[in-house]
């Protein structure tokens, strides 16, 4: 019997408690995987609560709290012992969840031992512990789409490599234009994926935690370090919580608390913004090629897939239709973040709160799309046939570029790009293939033989790639290298420079 | 015990099923209001089946489909019974719900009796069966927005009456200007909550049903009336079909599908994202006007709310902030939306796909906005004595206007403008009320006894609030007029014109 | 002698007085156009010119100000004669350039007759000004989309009529579907054009002017009708002179002042977006179908159009593409736009002076986009005999939809689904023509004569395009009472209800 | 005389070669400033010119062109002798402004020497010359970025340091919430405009040239490396080009074409945007701030700045709102430049022509919004009087959260919380200092002399800034050692990682 959130869930209480269950329906692409788990409810309440106790710990071990709260700290790691549907609903009275949060799990802190709840959220205000816990879920969905892109940077890395020589039509203004290899595109799109590896690990590294209490300046712990450790430069003490702080969370430790300082948001937010448009171009470029009429790459369908609920007949690209859905929600999304940038006071009146939800749903989003791709890319078909019969579709005219360069030796640019022009306009008007339009030319023009020789070999040898393949060699070489890299590379905490 | 999708539910199966419950953690405006379940996925699933069965029995009532399954669509009425998980799951393979939908209700059908699932989604195509749910989705929340708007009118009608002598400082870019008055300001929202009331029910009245088939000309339908009704002309029979299909839904009939034009969609994001707008607006005003500093207005608060986790005083206007929040959020969503207009060939490759969770998360926005102003004003406390203290900040500057003008009746209005600007230079610079300053230049000047008297009268007698009166009852009189038609409008079936 | 800004202008002075000439470079489709003109500063200039003198004409007409300033009006009409860098300069003082536009209207009205600038700008602030030119642009900017849509719905209307029987292929997510008929797709068109001509049409009648003063109040237009007109009731007088200004402008008389309720600017916004939409959204169609490797359609180039500057063959669907890409820069421009609804104070600190860019810009590719799709229809060519050798493209696929249709009337429909699905992928997979695989399928499966004979004829036969025809008709009707109604629509001064 | 562009200009031709002549009239804040040339026609189409020329140049480095086209391009490079107005207009046939330039750079070239204009533009297609123009204007405009965010840092330093001691309100949802200090908060503004101007500095020295041929192989050049280099491998005469393109354009050597790869405009967007909006944030807490109730900075206005067309008392903080309304324009901007990402083929069909204007527009704001926020902070008075007798507006409730920290060391947190929150509802109410109040509680709990002194104080006392000192000496160390390094740092051509 299924439970869609109009019956009962198991402790008896009705759904009216999850009003907004959101299974995924409107979002096939992100269904069941990693972005919906790692941008959850409960992932992000798993993240105050780690926020939360990382903070504890860290007075723990600035002693300025009692040791034997680490038990209780232990006691407390599983946020969903936490009551979800109540934290939420109260979040409404103080404007976020983190004020309710406090009471329930100050009062799990008491069950646990009494006197626990005074050594919680000590020194904290409530945008530390968002802001905390907004970095820790970026941090985790950053690490997975570094995965991802790496994963995606492989399969692209092999076609590349495979189809350097696979000569397809290199199309401009919807148009076919010269011709290229589907290697080269494959290497333009790797090097765009390296690009954005490289983005999103550096953002990756770069996720600070916050604190900085009520208007920024620490006032509380300064004052609880003076009382408790008397003998130490405050200072010291307080300098000590913070970087325990970040340490415990493997964020980076903060020069100053960022509470309207948002360049942090921003940051995310274009580099997931980016994230998922690369992968839409991609999916893009791959939507256009399988097109019925040109038919040259299509995805792997299984079982089931890319079906139509009216035509039997029909084979969609699904994942590379839903890829490019996904990165076109992202801009907008991006723009309210950069807008929450405009943070007045020591903290803001609603710009602040207008972050959270654009920042989980860019990062599903962002996820999805490179997820999404990565998989497309996997499942990528590739038809070598249908390229080089395509490069028929247009009588030799798309030799034109070439021909008129090695014209120009004999004529100048640009007499042999007028005589070009004129027998490409006369091979389109009369409907004849431009090779021969183009002979005769040049016969009536009295070329020399080696020369119409050398224009007639253009329309039936192998096409000149140019730089194909040294910028195919090139891009493998950075693919390597950058993954060679990332291997070897430590994590651990850092100060923001 | 809590259960926060880490447990199992109620069937037994493990929380993975539901991987992105969304309880309303991070929009503490929204939760548990009735947005949530207005645009949750069981709303949404409801609402594609209630578009499947209306366009069964649709067809039923145009004789191409037997009168027995009548009694089958009667069994099929509640999507609950539907697996949303498996569905949303499936959704995957084909790129929208719709197609596993189709699935999971034509097995339900045949369990009903056999042969049923022939007479399930005849004649449509997933597009057809998507955007009909979106728009009943949009009836149901326009609805909403429109019970709150009125509430929401109804409490600045009172405002705007109680409060028309109130005065308070006018301000302009964030300086004192001019005195005002408070039932003038709320006159001013409540102008605009009219003007987005309207553009709310005529949205709301507009929305169309989809039917078109799987390029949008109702090929199927069309060859289905030919063979099934014979002797009827199949335009009438389809006409039939697409008007009862309507009609069973009470959305309106369109003259031609739209699966491409998507001016419906960008019409309702503009209206979903000015609706917020405007309340941001009255949250905005709210915000300012209970600054600490300020203090003319203040949100009452029940107990515990406004609160803060570290700063036992706080007393945070929370709905202002959270509505401001809310609207800053929706601009972004509106432009994904405008955007998906650009929508190509018969049914789009993206666009479409990309329309779906911004236009959800814009409605559930939207509402929250409203909800969460109508709820404000109804609990705003006005302060007159502080707004006439307020007054006293600048000296008497507030009224230089006022002052400039009745002596341009003397000195023409140049000459005033100059001896105003120096005497209020002269006052900020020597920190001396603006009255003795002007009083100091008029006897100087020789002006005569009225005249200087008439101007120590401006500094003491009760502010002259121009044609505030008369604009009040103006936007009264439109109140009145606009809730007494919305009380007699009947609604019925309705064709685009 | 070209002149880039780089020499000197007529009077002299170095073109640094012209720091941004903006001579169309980067917006190839609107060079030279209309909207360049009417939305350019000098247009600006004018309309603010227009307003201020509108004002000092009203208040003649309720004869708050002496008659002879009729003739002064009569001399200040001419907006070139106004020092346009100088104001520009000296806007920023006071952040607008209301402030030395009065300054330097009043010199030169003075400069007519002595004692003039007292009769200027009275009782306005600079927002009334602002905003009232904004509409007088605004107005001058739908007329011409006015225009431009209604000459492209003409054309449309003829491509629909002519071509109500050109097949074609239908595509859905880029993969051909099921047939369809180019006029359908115009007619389609052409039913997007007629709504969003509805939406202009009502956004031209409903701008508004503006006149509050300082806050809003119209205060100091009420002292000076009390002081000048004793007699009259002063809400009369003040009555007066706002019908007047509406009406001397031929814009609409507001209720109430609208600094501060920025509905009229986002419903503008979002009726200029989606003008810009539409028109891409038939580029974007354009842009597809004439694809080298469709085919279908093709833009008519002039000599010289649509080359390239490395490719002699090339005939690029340019003004399809500069139209799309029009098109997609005005959603970022409406979300601003939309964001500038949240306005605090009587007058804003910030949004407000954010509108005037994004506005005129929007406006400039909103009449770009339509304009040049506008000229874009007129130059089509349709190839019907490329669109009926597209449909051989699937060797029979693309009509799995009709033969499911036909069959399911004596299988079931979810019979007929399974038999033609399995067929369609037999064919795909042996590389056969669907007919012939079906035609095994229904003989080895023992289908009699009569139905076999049916599927067959499908494949053969007239294309069935459903209620195509109907339709065209209905949106040609609604293009005819549109345009009937819009032929004899009267234009007048109008109260907004 | 004054030239409005409705009379003729130098060369007698009329202003209508001049359609759009943009003087600054609604953008103020940019008026005659650096970033209107600098994003000019002139400069875009300069920038061009600079592009055309350095690749011949890099052609007669690498000897594949004769070197008396060096003497050619000496004679080509004021791009002020071309026809701006005539290049614009051509470039509506082509669809962008290169395919026109290089006809008439051509036929200058050809009016120097006979045969020269075979050498221009040679193996270039449209997009390599726009793009890298792209990448000098954006040179430009960072440098400039640079030189004023550098200003706005040195002032930022200074105020930090000077106001280290300056105690004032920190507010937090525009409450009141704990004392901070002014330096703090400028610490807080130059900690951004550091980080940002990190950002400008990365962005401004990764700017890549853009070489790549129709297709983006370079096959043209190739083919030309070959014929006329016979004797050397074309890749090293390719790859010499192709450095010295980028070299003697000072922009970066691109490792492969990025037509498609768009993620050079979108970081670029990203960084203009932010800068603007860091900007914007430092305007709006100096608008905040300068509230005529709050007043505790203004804006140092010179004669005839910040004044009103109504009111003559009026001193607008016009730069702050200026600013704040630029950045508030720029996110729009930036997302439609992000979704120029999705760019299909080897050149897309409208994305890259939907960059032009938004990316321009972009950077002018950017330059205006980080100039006026450089000048503002340059002109900015601080009142500390009323900052201190701002603190005094909550009778002591902005010392609560200290109150609670000292009690808590006896009390225990939680219940400190709840004793001082009692005692501030209580003062609230009763409009009592909280300092009485909570004395008497204290005092009727039997709370020992000590702790009732040590609370006293804090009301009477120093206010205590926690880390405040601490966090500005590292702030302004920080900016010490990024000023060092920045006039340390060499600027050379540079091969993108």
């Amino acid at each position: 019997m299924p439970d869609n959130g109009a019956g009962t869930v198991s402790d008896g209480t009705t759904v009216s408690g999850w009003p907004s269950i959101d299974a995924g329906l409107l979002n096939p692409l992100g269904h069941g995987s990693r972005e919906a788990q790692l941008t959850s409810d409960s992932a992000w309440l798993q993240a105050m609560v780690d926020a939360e106790l990382a903070l504890t710990r860290a007075l723990i071990d600035a002693e300025l709290v009692p040791d034997w709260m680490s038990a209780v700290c232990g006691e407390l790691t599983n946020a969903s012992l936490l009551d979800l549907a109540a934290i939420s609903a109260q979040g409404r009275g103080g404007g976020n969840p983190v004020i309710p949060l406090v009471k329930h799990l100050g009062a799990a802190a008491e069950a646990v031992r009494a006197g626990a709840s005074d050594h919680i959220h000590v020194g904290a205000t409530s945008q530390d512990i968002l802001d905390t816990a907004a970095m820790l879920v970026a941090h985790r969905v950053t690490a997975e789409l570094i995965s991802q892109l790496t994963d995606l940077a492989a399969t692209l890395a092999r076609l590349a490599a495979d189809h350097r020589d696979t000569v397809m039509a290199g199309r401009t203004l919807g148009q076919q234009a010269s011709p290229t290899s589907f290697g080269f595109l494959a290497a333009g799109w790797l090097d765009a994926v390296l690009a954005v590896l490289h983005r999103v690990d550096d953002a990756h590294e770069a996720l600070p935690a916050q604190l900085g209490g009520a208007v920024g300046n620490l006032a509380v712990l300064t004052e609880i370090a003076r009382t408790r450790q008397p003998d130490a430069p405050a200072q010291n003490t307080v300098d000590a919580v913070v970087h325990g702080f970040a340490r415990h969370l493997r964020l980076v430790v903060p020069q100053l608390s960022w509470h309207t300082n948002r360049l942090v948001i921003a940051d995310l937010a274009g580099v997931l913004a980016t994230a998922a448009a690369v992968a839409g171009n991609i999916a893009l470029d791959v939507s256009v090629l399988s097109r019925t009429e040109i038919g040259e790459v299509s995805e792997r369908l299984g079982a089931g897939e890319g079906g139509s609920s009216a035509m039997p007949h029909k084979r969609n690209p699904v994942s590379a239709v839903l890829v490019v859905a996904a990165a076109r929600q992202t801009p907008g999304l991006a723009s309210t973040l950069m807008g929450s940038v405009l943070a007045e006071d020591q903290r803001p009146s609603g710009s602040w709160h207008a972050e959270w939800q654009p920042l989980r749903t860019l990062e599903g989003l962002s996820v999805s799309a490179v997820t999404g791709v990565a998989s497309l890319a996997a499942r990528l078909d590739i038809d070598p046939e249908r390229m080089r019969a395509n490069l028929e579709h247009t009588d030799g005219l798309i030799f034109s570029e070439r021909v008129t360069t090695i014209l120009a030796e004999a004529l100048g640019k640009t007499a042999a790009f007028d005589v070009v022009q004129r027998a490409a306009r006369e091979a389109f008007e009369t409907n004849r293939p431009l090779q021969i339009v183009l002979a005769g030319v040049l016969a009536s023009d009295g070329r020399d033989d080696a020369l119409r020789s050398r224009i007639w070999d253009v329309f039936t040898g192998v096409a000149d790639l140019g730089q194909s393949s040294v910028v195919i060699d090139r891009v493998l070489d950075r693919y390597r290298n950058q993954c060679a890299q990332a291997d070897t590379a430590p994590e651990s905490t850092r100060t923001v420079s």
